[in-house]
């Protein structure tokens, strides 16, 4: 077999970036379920017809079929997940008899989509998503909540550049518009959408021809999308365009208590902002709406988007309101081992190598490193009796901090091969300092290189 | 939507078994660490040259297409990997350079084979693998290492049955048949490998028709293949056959040296036997070969198996040898659910429900959990201010343990809803016993139920 070539789109890590991955799916996990969300799985296929359910993604889905398919037996109308958000619908309904409502659940897992692989964007992907679902109904506080929890979330994700979560609410958009006089408000929404592509003149003139609105109109829509706040300020930049509408009301007094009530959360790092001119393309949210851009890579658009929607699933008598975000994994942390190196200090999770005197004594360096292990301490034996420097370089090569030399009498020491400070130890007592004990995730690159690629 | 039906072979879990699943991924995990293993992930798919390189599972690949494919561009020649042992040779040929070797990877990841859905047979599973690799050489303590990682690993699975660990090495069959005087030794293997589902006279038949060895030699062979012990006084019985080899030596010797390194780990639940008639189909094993049989699950056959390969990966100029076993976590854990009602203790992390007085007061609520949250303690505010009632029986149904009733001027309480105690708590201080703080795992059938099913 000639060395195999990666195949585009389908990105893979190598050992100390995969730690990155795995820091940020066990910090968000363990975020979650402090906020007492359950964690399930969904399988990684679904019937075709759910799957084509959704216009936009549907030329991007991967198809299934067995290589010796046989007849009507077979799945041949199966394909791939290309996000988590239609198999847990699917999931839903289809366990709902068992589930406790409100659900609130996260899932972190792959998906993919056959588009065309460019930065942050990738055809094998994982996305960690976290939904509130009731029965019937759910209350406006679960939206706050889903805020709250991955505002956590993105806050303990301290090895990571900063967030800026942009949110907005449909019922406001809809409000302001139907206050207008705007018939055709769908219309009006998905030429404003078009604000972070095209320059405002020309969003301005397919107000005028392709949304059918009128001059004074179309300068008070683009009015609200150009407003924002990190508090509830917004409210009376809006009341300012002197637009009146039950449902406008309502919008404006949800936005204001979601920002109001994440202030204790928000940092230099993480921000939260309405941004009047986020609407998201997808029909079916119906009231708060979330993006989230990452600092230095606003390029690649929203990396944490989602809302609320009034029907996530019906099975025709039972209908499932829900509110959930889903951050874009693979998006964040792909892009950033590209730019800035960020990687684990080590290779391995060894935080020690215990050296072999000889190969007959490999027995005695097993049984230190067994008393390690029942400390917690993650270590590894040598590979071969080589010379003492050949093994510390063993361990350099690995960036594995300390190297055990064990004595069968004994008289054992270990050496901080950084520097260089080689102390008397007792396997049964010694551990490394709390920092040392796991790898750690730093950016590699100079932070200057880093912004050079950025621009 | 009418409700989903599920798809035959594609287990879905609810939320109290997915948090059994996980428990298993992270012991191993945790386990794997602790002896230096690094976690790697691999891509979903991979060339359909290299899927189909393995005939014995040709069949069963699901090939992957796009709904609107785009002529060359496409990933025509794609499809899902069935296990994790072709995708991480791919790897370590793509990225040998980058890695420091011997290499100690853990993979922990689903994998789809098409194959017919029966109990511990699924179309898409979860694998734990664990491959120590080298470059040109490995030595045979390497073997003994994942051994004795593996046993590490399956020892901390507490909530499971107990396992049995056959060990065999081929050097010892292939040794024992060519001082017989045997000349296709695979052939005979083959045919002995028949021997957990046919009866000895059959295999012996075979092995004088199929085999073509005399009745000495076929006597001889199905001999050798009835030996097993706990210790090391298999060599003693194969001596006692009279046939020498230098090869069968070499093996006998390592096959000893692997069954006397694990005496410190073995223990009623997980014991390692040497099992003489265990030689794995695949013919690429080299020495130590493992089968692992789930006590009251023998049935479903071997459910972690592996040994030593001389050449995982060769890119033509470089050969890696390999040793690595895998553990199919689905077929463990799937079987057990259904069989056993093995699940968590509780729906949800939450070990407390912060009751809601009033929906004005519900701030009050949100800083109880906040500060129980500061501390680790999972929770969550009640979705609504029902009567306490209510609000006990939410927690109730969801096997939430406490239920926090908060007050505006400081004087909270917290009451275990099983025992019905309730005491003035400060949220700032209060904690759970440990082993409330996270959901528990248990068989939620009766021993005698999971015993007669099992029949």
């Amino acid at each position: 077999m000639t060395k195999p070539t990666p195949l585009s789109g389908f990105p893979e890590l190598l050992p100390e970036q995969r730690y990155v991955e795995q820091q940020v799916v066990d910090t968000l996990r363990a975020t979650f379920e402090l906020y007492g969300f359950a964690g399930i799985e969904t399988r990684a296929v679904e019937p075709l017809d759910q799957l084509l359910r959704k216009g936009d993604t549907s030329k991007e889905v991967y198809l299934l079929r067995r290589l010796h398919e046989e007849s009507a037996e077979g799945h041949a109308g199966i394909g791939l997940h290309f996000d988590l958000t239609v198999p847990f619908a699917r999931y839903v309904l289809e366990n709902a008899g068992k589930l406790e409502f409100p659900f609130r659940r996260y899932q972190i897992q792959k998906a993919w989509r056959g588009e065309r692989p460019q930065e942050g964007r990738y055809r094998e992907f994982t996305q960690a998503d976290i939904d509130i679902i009731g029965r019937d109904d759910l209350p406006f506080h679960h939206d706050v909540e889903v805020t709250r929890v991955m505002v956590d979330a993105l806050g303990r994700l301290s090895f990571l550049p900063g967030f800026r979560l942009q949110v907005n609410n449909r019922k406001l958009i809809q409000g302001f518009y139907a206050g207008l006089g705007v018939t055709d408000t769908d219309e009006v929404m998905r030429v404003v959408d078009k604000l972070d592509k095209l320059p405002v003149e020309k969003v301005r003139t397919m107000l005028l021809t392709e949304a059918g609105v009128d001059e004074p109109t179309a300068d008070r829509v683009l009015a609200l999308a150009t407003i924002r706040s990190a508090d509830d300020s917004f409210v009376e930049a809006v009341r300012a365009l002197g637009v009146e509408h039950p449902l406008l009301e309502e919008g404006l007094d949800e936005l204001a208590q979601l920002v109001r009530s994440v202030t204790d959360l928000v940092s230099d790092r993480v921000r939260v902002e309405a941004d009047l001119s986020i609407a998201r393309g997808l029909d079916y949210y119906t009231g708060t709406v979330f993006e989230t851009r990452l600092d230095g890579y606003e390029s690649m658009g929203s990396i944490c988007s989602g809302g609320r929607y009034d029907a996530l699933a019906t099975d025709g008598r039972t209908t499932y309101p829900g509110v959930g975000i889903s951050l874009g994994v693979s998006r964040v942390v792909v892009p950033l081992m590209a730019r800035t190196g960020l990687a684990a200090t080590r290779k391995v999770p060894s935080a020690v190598v215990v050296a072999v005197v000889t190969e007959e004594s490999r027995p005695v360096s097993e049984s230190v490193a067994s008393a390690l292990r029942a400390r917690g301490i993650p270590c590894e034996v040598a590979a071969s009796a080589q010379k003492f420097g050949k093994q510390i370089r063993y361990a350099e090569r690995r960036g594995i901090p300390y190297v055990w030399f064990p004595s069968a009498d004994g008289d054992h020491e270990v050496k901080d091969i950084r520097s260089g400070d080689q102390v008397a130890a007792d396997p049964a007592a010694w551990a490394p300092p709390e920092v040392d004990l796991r790898p750690q995730v730093v950016s590699t690159s100079s932070t200057n290189e880093a912004q050079e690629t950025n621009q």
